[in-house]
């Protein structure tokens, strides 16, 4: 049987350990070509770059193997490596693991999540990984099995036209993890709270910060398997149609 | 009765003939706040600024109306305005207009509708407004009367929790607009094709460059309607979840 091709990319950045614990879970699947970015791209949710070039830097190159950085946000990796690299579609596209949860709707922020949304657009099986984990020294290798049993199901099955996978585990916490749930977004919101400060020249700035709120009391959403212990698989869509509200807007009869 | 406070905001920055268009025909429907990006920010998908302060800059203070622009995303006007400047909720959001489509699936590349899906996230009734018009001379003004009503409709019906607006309307064309149909996102795909050059370093880099392309052959979607002089509304949801799709990857039975 061929070996799978598998491109991957993250948010982190290319020299992020999460995408390096990913890289070493996924060389033993398949042929491997990494297209990440050289510097952070978090929080570039689904940003293209269009005022500027962009410039790809290899980095490795063997026989099942090659890894590029790119100067881009990771829907640029995924474009670049897919129409200028490859010249073809991977079988699979896996992003992450992201350091930092992308449960709820982190997903509509997340370059990683971008990332495979992008994919997803392309019709390729695309998965995003996410841990649970803000600490500078967080640890990835616990989800090597799961990420492993993930893409392996994922390169079996496929996944229709249009739909993605977005997977978020636990932190390292000392415990087994108790399994996988297969959830729904959870209802949340980011309450902001800007830090304001003056510059030297007595200039005012703002610095973003925030506490994530959680609303959604089901026990069947991504923020509750996390947080209890099991890893979260959430189907995401890129069909954004609220498709139920369509016939209550059509009776507004709004009017030119 | 108390007159609306409108926040407005876009993605081709506070200078861009479509804010201003926008401004104009909102200013006589309530109080208005304006904060906009200081530069274009166009495709910046739904980032957020995390890495560097921002700044806002006060451009103009009437009773009834104030402007600034702000160093960040479209996303970040919107938290700056509610949280910083308001320090409450606007009534209603509206960002754009847009020069060019944000139809089908280009709704996940825009700032203009990252604004407004923010606007969702904290239920703040919310409608983006873009045009089908790519030319730099496009006129937007034949689209006041249009913007008008939807934005009495959604002031006077609010919109779910969770649910936004993409309004799409068509170029200026000399004939007068068909109607308002409301819509789903179309089914197309981006045919990226990178322009590929050498610097005088004769180091490699690439342009992103790409043609839409139309897989929908319906007539209930937004970019039939934009393309046959209809103005599209979709409604909009900030939950991705495929729920369809929940059962089918529990019957894959993935192990840990």
């Amino acid at each position: 049987m061929k070996k799978p091709l598998i491109l991957i990319t993250n948010d982190d950045g290319i020299y992020a350990p999460g995408i390096r614990s990913l890289i070493k879970t996924m060389r033993p699947l398949g042929n491997v070509l990494v297209v990440a970015p050289d510097k952070p791209q978090s929080a570039m949710g689904h940003a293209v770059t269009i005022q500027t070039p962009l410039r790809l830097h290899l980095l490795k190159q063997e026989t099942d193997y090659q890894e590029f950085s790119c100067s881009g946000t990771p829907a640029d990796c995924i474009k670049l490596g897919e129409k200028v690299i490859l010249r073809g579609k991977p079988d699979l596209i896996v992003s992450g693991i992201n350091h930092g949860s992308n449960a709820s709707i982190n997903v509509l922020y997340s370059g990683t999540m971008a990332a495979v949304i992008e994919g997803a657009m392309e019709n390729i099986p695309s998965i995003g990984f996410s841990i649970n984990d803000y600490s500078p020294t967080g640890s990835f290798d616990h989800c090597s099995n799961v990420i492993r049993s993930i893409a392996l199901k994922v390169l079996e099955n496929g996944l229709p036209d249009g739909i993605c996978l977005n997977v978020n585990m636990p932190a390292l916490n000392g415990t087994p993890l108790k399994g996988i749930k297969i959830t729904r977004q959870a209802k949340a919101y980011w309450d902001e709270n800007f830090d304001e400060r003056t510059d030297p020249h007595a200039r005012d700035y703002y610095w973003l910060r925030g506490d994530f709120v959680n609303l959604d009391s089901g026990e069947d959403n991504d923020y509750w398997a996390i947080n209890n212990n099991y890893v979260s698989i959430v189907p995401i869509q890129i069909d954004l149609t609220a498709h139920h509200m369509i016939d209550t807007i059509k009776n507004w009869n709004i009017e030119l």
